[in-house]
């Protein structure tokens, strides 16, 4: 794994499951979710922060790659690494990971993009955001 | 079936299934959920009407009770009665058949309260939804 | 809280929340689910464990009441407690609270039945799993 | 849009929808599985039909581009293509109109791999299968 990724582990829950006795497939982006937000928590904001309400981030691209099914009860570890940061989005990429076996289940990335919530329209990533993400840059 | 209910149909999907091959439990919720925004449209409305924008609609109790699984790709047929129409609040109740099968798989109820959305205490359903719902009581 | 109780913690997700900025009432039966499954992991077994394989574990029941919302990013405590152990159900009760604010959010319950795979009839729990479970019994 | 492409239309509903009062973006996977569920439906055949029980059909790769975002009650018109028909894989391209608008509201792909049961291993897509999917391709 890369040294300078930011990384979760979970199990896998049964409603995650489908009726082929694995993880069902928009799971994955639920999971990179997951693991962008306990990263904000690590680094101490939330972007529903009061000062931030000025700003949105949507997402405008999510890609996954899936290389082996996950299946109920496995342990995930999922990594989240900065692949781009620039003034108005950031690109995530994601690995996951069956903690046990160490194999590679699924890579995928997610853009995101700080958006005026009254246009609607990009806008630079509150400053403090930058600041905490650059350490994490590759 | 009840003679007042209101009753959509769809099959069901891979992804309301789990790795017991069946739908998994909490669906049956957003089934409920589901039959009721028709019911709505039907009725020629919708809670998020630019009228109603003082008001939301909390769900305060649901129950099911789960008689027999549904399967991927089976029809069901989900009914929707008005158990009981109150100043305040709404109980629908629900019934889920396998269509083909004309087997009833869950029955269940909601109940939904009006609420007031500045002081988030119960308030009146709106006069014109009451109207539109009175015809399917019992 | 309740003494014998068994009790997780974790915040509510983005994708948990619905246009209502709440968590979505459907979410909760899978709040339950989780703390269900956790409690399993503690007991140190699986329901999809090898010596399990003629036994599946259906819910037939599920009942929640709210009673005050959650929202992203919330922390809540789930406590999980044995109502009801039968020889071929078991009746969980569930409270969900947020957990800085040490108010209740909703109560709830699910009834659980062993059955047998082959035909779909209700059984007898595992012992070994009866044996677990009566330390938490009221 | 284009010619040769599948379409079915429905409402968004609430439990799509997440605290930025759009549709999460997790669901545009789901919408490209329901349109992909129907136009087999609309082919005459399920990927789960008896006679393919030797084959499942994983996801290899999901793509999605969100251009603007959809909301509660939106009438949207997913469209599903063959972007391309091979021996062992099928991509399907999608897009997702907002009706009432004629607005793009995302674009993305699916690529999927017809796999053997037993070893897990690419195998050829059944030939019943091929002949129903080609006058849909390009």
């Amino acid at each position: 794994m890369s040294s300078n990724g930011y990384r979760i582990s979970f199990r896998v829950s049964w409603v995650d499951t489908d009726a082929a006795q694995v993880v069902h497939f928009s799971n994955y982006s639920r999971f990179f979710e997951r693991v962008e937000e306990e990263f904000y928590r690590h680094l101490g904001f939330s972007v529903t922060d009061h000062k931030y309400k000025e700003v949105w981030f949507p997402r405008v691209e999510a890609f996954c790659r899936y290389e082996k099914p996950a299946r109920f009860n496995d342990l995930l570890e999922v990594e989240l690494t900065i692949e781009e940061l620039k003034e108005k989005s950031v690109k995530y990429g994601f690995k996951i990971y069956h903690k046990d076996l160490a194999a590679l289940l699924a890579t995928g990335y997610v853009v995101i993009v700080a958006a005026d919530k009254q246009t609607g329209k990009p806008t630079q990533i509150p400053m403090e955001i930058v600041e905490r993400l650059k350490p994490f840059c590759k």
